[in-house]
């Protein structure tokens, strides 16, 4: 699935580039395509911009068959006119009563750039019934003038519309606290929608002082594996969150001491964790700034300054293959011998904006590393 | 939120500790205090003890408030015995007719070792509202027993119930195409259930030869800010797989051509991206192992070798900050100024198995840096 740094950047400028019907693991499909801006992606332009479509591209055999029920019985008129002999005036009727259905029953929904569709989660009926009506109408309509993916958000207080979507045929995409997202993926072809976010990030701090002593805790919950254990303080980041502020407010939550980032020294990648989704875990270097610890009664045991080679000769690393790999990085890290990946921000016309690079080209400011 | 290299390692090895209560974004909570294996994960174990710690633990009287309907009639029958002074033929017929309740009408569940519980989703009643009326009891059970945590996975085809435990007070957590996952925080204080997947993870391909050209792709769908630009094969790694192989991946799916791995030369971190997640995007060195280009004709317009010069010379990388950025680094990576990140298979005690350490320590099988 595409995701370039410019891909990956303008997908961020518009609402519809990310759900757009165009990328799937493995394929290859720009967001940058997506030439809306979220005003662009206002339904009411775009709904027009539907109607006036529907009304002049599709044929009105293939329009008759955009419902279910009878259009007639659906407006609550006695005589729907008969398309063929039928005469102006009532040609004129039916465009009237056409253009009537289709405002009253096509959900409203913004095109994006890949030949799909993005229902305004702002704008669904109401009741249940008006919903199951609008939504079979709207995918008959979508499957005849051949779009493609089907991006369907159901605010939390819309779940009644959940089973009703289902039954239609869409799938679960991905949900969080405020909305579950469903999509339908149309084409008689591989679906090449976008995937979910498929991994968490945690970050591990190694925060050591000029006499060489490891800020280390002990964790409240850590279980009998790890009884006992002094370990690096380590954690998730949070939403939107850089790795390197991440890692020293995991340092400063759990210890009390302040830090400066020095750079990431190695990150272990790590598949069906929670929840089956994979895990990057940044083991990063950090200065501390200040020394008194004060822990997070809830979460830590107990935290202290250890000295290296006390840290190291625990049996949990001299018994772990990949602890001692980690504790040997580290180490050649203190000696010198070895660059870490320092962050950089740096700007993008693709996205007018800020980003993180991490690399290790030794550059004036940066005094940590001798090996470049 | 906990993700030591203990604790997501550990987080695998036990389907229940995955939902467990006790992580939440800041947090520190090791996945390794939970014990259970996803055999002790069963639920005929746990739900028995549960109802053994009902029987035993809960006075008759928070017992009593378990349902909201009258026990007598939700157990249809006609003369419920009182408590107090009742007999005690009385008092084994209330025993007996309690654990009948308990068993008919509390959902089937594990216990978690956060204080939390995992709705059995393979075991939930079959109808609406038989699933609402244990949901409610559940929870008022759960809520008697001090539980914190309710992990609620409702399948796909169990759709008509989402409505219900919403209504109950149940929120998305996450979803995947077969499921939705719901929870319920019951103390209170702050939630502590761990977050959803925050990231997605893509992978560009640096692949040089030995004439310095420069493997390139033009994509179908760029949009007008990329047309006529040649740029490096990119895509998304797909679930659980390795960023090494996504990348030779994507590279063989786009251009045909084959390639080994050599190393991670930087990433570019973003935020809001996709579906408002995050997006770490790693730059990798691939060697090539042939030359033929055979495109992707459904994603690529154009792939071809060119030369490095004339690849750095195009305005799309000269007149920005980040690209220009991310081709200095790949150039002095070629002059072996540069140590990129090489994978590494460690195996941890923790999680009994293999996953990837990047890091760039120079070996005897690494012979791609001369910096360390």
């Amino acid at each position: 699935m595409e995701s370039s740094l410019l891909d990956t950047a303008a997908a961020a400028a518009s609402l519809c580039a990310a759900p757009g019907g165009r990328r799937r693991a493995g394929s290859t499909a720009s967001f940058l395509s997506c030439s809306c801006s979220p005003r662009d992606c206002r339904v009411s332009a775009s709904y027009s911009h539907s109607i006036s479509r529907m009304l002049s591209g599709v044929r009105l055999a293939a329009r008759r068959k955009l419902f279910r029920a009878d259009p007639a019985d659906l407006l609550g008129v006695a005589n729907w006119p008969e398309a063929g002999g039928a005469g102006h005036h009532q040609q004129q009727q039916q465009q009237h009563w056409w253009a009537a259905l289709e405002h009253n029953f096509v959900l409203e929904s913004a095109d994006d750039e890949y030949g799909g569709v993005v229902v305004d989660a702002d704008r669904l009926p109401t009741d249940k019934a008006a919903f199951a009506r609008s939504l079979a109408a709207s995918l008959s309509y979508w499957k005849s003038v051949g779009k493609k993916g089907v991006w369907l958000k159901l605010p939390v207080d819309r779940a009644e519309f959940v089973p009703l979507a289902v039954k239609e045929g869409f799938k679960y995409h991905h949900a969080e606290e405020s909305y579950l997202m469903m999509t339908y993926w149309i084409p008689d072809e591989p679906n090449m929608l976008p995937a979910n976010a498929s991994h968490q990030v945690g970050v591990g701090g190694f925060v050591i002082n000029d006499q060489m002593e490891v800020l280390v805790v002990q964790e409240k919950y850590c279980g009998s594996l790890l009884d006992g254990v002094w370990k690096l303080p380590t954690g998730f980041i949070l939403a939107s969150e850089e790795i390197y502020t991440g890692a020293s407010r995991e340092v400063k939550e759990e210890t009390g001491v302040d830090t400066e980032f020095v750079d990431v020294v190695a990150f272990r990648h790590a598949h069906n964790v929670a929840f089956q989704k994979s895990d990057l875990f940044f083991i990063c270097m950090l200065r501390p700034l200040s020394s008194e610890i004060k822990i997070d009664e809830t979460e830590i045991q107990a935290a202290k300054w250890m000295p290296l080679e006390e840290f190291v000769k625990q049996p949990f690393i001299q018994e772990d293959h990949m602890f001692q790999k980690i504790m040997d990085i580290c180490i050649q890290r203190l000696r010198k011998c070895y660059c870490g990946l320092t962050p950089h921000h740096v700007v993008s016309r693709f996205d007018d904006r800020t980003s993180t690079l991490y690399y290790n080209v030794a550059e004036p400011e940066d005094v940590n590393c001798s090996a470049t």
